[in-house]
């Protein structure tokens, strides 16, 4: 039965009551804690942010609730603190490569991506031959042309699926790779960015960062230099989001103690005039031999000087660009490239007798005078993708030879009847759909057109 | 082999160019380009709630899609539009009940939750009494306490897993059944909110909308009475939110053409003096002969006269207020409980001869005195439940007799040593933790204490 519990004079309002918690559900490193936490703003320990991203790795956080937390951070962003937590633990997700055994530095390059952009295939070699180690893992694109993998498939034999301890050999004997991204190595990013791809939460500046970011760290680069697109053909339409997606990417790579700069630069019209693998590799290839177009070349130095003067310690810019445009001239960046041309199993006397080329070709002719204003990349990209050059789904095989050749650039002087573009495609039935969007692609101006900035804004 | 188009004239900057769309992907209707819309804050037509309700009813729209748009829902709302499109396809999703064939109106209620909330337990049987019909479908509690399907399993025998059918008949012939929620009605919104739970969008006041009416509405009520808690042990903490609540609840409601109104009450402090299963049958039983809490009785009569104003389209609320206490003080409404109990297998004498009592009682003294300002909802729920009157997890069954009997209510005179409540339960060892609770929940202040209203607002 009952007895009487006389409680102590503690009862008066809010005097030393005794406050110490009680667990009642034990439910404080909840997952669905650690999403109420971000939902309402609040800032996640790193070691919070680290549970989340290891658990869903792991499958202790099941997809439906990480959707959630991704979802939240769309709205909330992540703080710097929490931002390099989530790449700390991406990294650790997988390996890491360590190249302390090489004799120089390396260096890497990321670009977000936009139509035409081979600058890969320039930098990469012209490094190389400078001395400076690049090993460099690149995607398959799923926009309107393929990524940098695709575009060296299209020499026949190049063999991009090397595993890792094949590529540091390459590496470390002709000083560089490209080679097509591993699992191997931040795994958890895949799998993250496979549901975020399905649930519109790619659009976040610190999920993009996060992702590009923890590939080049656990890549193991000293030196990465960053192609932060903007414009029309670009994933970043504005330039402030195109400026805080670069800040955030150079803050996060220095607080892992790289030395990390950012390009902003143009994709409003495409980079060069070759879209499409082939026609792409045989522009790279022209640029590496000193000719090319001068958008390409002026970027790939831009770039190039940036990770030569990070490599060195050096900060004369002038000096180092002319090393490089030298490295172009004497044609040891070709050389370079040839290297890993034969290197990674691909003939390098198809490139010297020219990638074969697409079955159907459609030239394109202006119907009156006045000035190129510009080729609009978004359209140009649709078409070319329309003609066979991108991939419509994951999966897809590009066309190794679809794609665009532009025969002006922006401020062009354009006359009735000029040949304007030709449209290349193995299935002569797709060149009806390219014209819809090549039509929206061309914009001339009757009166003359400023030349348009190649690179915005340097973030360092 | 190529030969040249000639475009037409049309390539002047924007004039004339051909706008038609195309389907690049064919994604136009694609799950995610809606989670899309509503995460940048733009309305969804009817007919896409629609597909993402009912997609995901039927497995086309996996968990991990259906948690990203609840949480963009979470931050963005929804439109009086979407909210009612998306009722209507929680509705769609299962049976929906039609009472067109009985001879009165049909009423129900719903209580947003709260400490001690025992209130249908006196207001069905009491329209019941009236002539209206009360089909009531209740939850089991996950809070503090049971709900009130748990509290009436504390009648032994009384069964409140009723077929739809046996339910129906039940109701025609003696006007009111209590059993509970049947996965038949509205399947969409448990599986919605299973997901909910566990991804921090519970806290959504569109989503708690849709799912509370979406029930109200399949039940096939014409006139429904809601009680939103405001308060410590409500799940809505603020004026502003609960008045949101019901503001929306109301609208929603209204849109399907039923009559609906909302009481905002307070729930600062338990309802009533007994909270626990059995307490809680008792201290119902005691209200519906006419005795009871004041603060019990007066918000069973206020929700009453509402639900009998509306369903006989009549302003008089004295009259009818005055009719309803008349069916508690001439114990007609307990006639209607007795019968309820008797026709769902419960055994009608256990109510007379009183409920089991707990094993273990413990009483708990004032250490001073003062003015007691109040019993906190949230910290006598919470002991309530360690003494075994709720639930920790899904699945545990509720201690019939477990809980707290008040004896002071908020602005009595306490002396030292004065008995303040009554802690019951089966399993002594429970005593312990509950009184850390205990010590938070009482609050007695130095000077007397002005009366806390019960009826924060009516919205309708």
């Amino acid at each position: 039965m009952g007895h009487v519990i006389t409680l102590p004079g503690i009862f008066m309002c809010g005097a030393g009551i005794n406050r110490k918690k009680i667990k009642i559900k034990g439910e404080a490193v909840s997952p669905l804690n650690l999403i109420i936490k971000k939902r309402d703003g609040r800032e996640l320990m790193p070691d919070e942010i680290e549970r989340i991203v290891s658990g869903f790795n792991r499958g202790l956080i099941p997809d439906y609730q990480m959707t959630a937390f991704l979802m939240a951070v769309y709205y909330r962003g992540l703080t710097p603190g929490e931002l390099t937590a989530y790449t700390k633990a991406l990294v650790a997700s997988g390996r890491t490569l360590n190249w302390n055994y090489l004799s120089g530095m390396v260096a890497d390059k990321h670009s977000s991506g936009g139509v035409g952009d081979k600058t890969t295939l320039v930098v990469a070699p012209l490094m190389a031959a400078s001395g400076i180690y690049m090993p460099k893992m690149s995607g398959r694109g799923l926009g309107f042309t393929g990524g940098t993998i695709d575009k060296l498939e299209s020499i026949p034999g190049f063999n991009t699926e090397l595993s890792l301890s094949k590529m540091q050999s390459q590496v470390e004997r002709i000083g560089l790779a490209v080679v097509s991204q591993t699992a191997e190595l931040t795994p958890a990013d895949g799998r993250i960015y496979a549901l975020r791809d399905v649930t519109a939460t790619v659009d976040s500046i610190p999920l993009i960062a996060g992702s590009i970011m923890s590939k080049k760290i656990a890549g193991g680069a000293s030196c990465i230099v960053l192609d932060v697109k903007v414009g029309s053909g670009a994933f970043m339409r504005s330039l402030t989001d195109a400026a805080a997606l670069a800040e955030t990417m150079v803050s996060l790579g220095q607080a892992f103690g790289r030395r990390v700069k950012a390009l902003i630069t143009d994709m409003d019209q495409p980079l060069g005039r070759a879209i499409g693998n082939s026609l792409e590799i045989e522009e790279a290839v022209s640029t590496l031999q000193g000719e090319g177009p001068d958008d390409l070349k002026e970027l790939a130095l831009a770039l190039g000087t940036h990770l030569l003067c990070d490599a060195e310690n050096n900060d004369d810019a002038e000096a180092a660009r002319s090393r490089l445009r030298h490295l172009l001239d004497s044609g040891d960046a070709y050389e370079k490239f040839l290297q890993m041309v034969e290197a990674q199993g691909g003939d390098p006397r198809s490139l010297e007798k020219g990638l074969e080329p697409a079955r159907f070709q459609r030239e394109i002719r202006a119907g009156q005078m006045g000035y190129l204003q510009k080729f609009d990349a978004l359209h140009i990209g649709r078409a070319a993708a329309l003609l066979g050059s991108g991939r419509q789904r994951k999966g897809d095989t590009p066309d190794r030879s679809a794609g665009i050749y532009l025969h002006a650039q922006s401020g062009d002087k354009v006359e009735e009847g000029m040949p304007l573009m030709t449209l290349y495609t193995d299935r002569e039935e797709r060149i009806a759909a390219a014209l819809e969007e090549v039509h929206r692609a061309v914009r001339i101006a009757t009166d003359p057109v400023p030349p348009r900035p190649l690179i915005h804004d340097t973030v360092s």
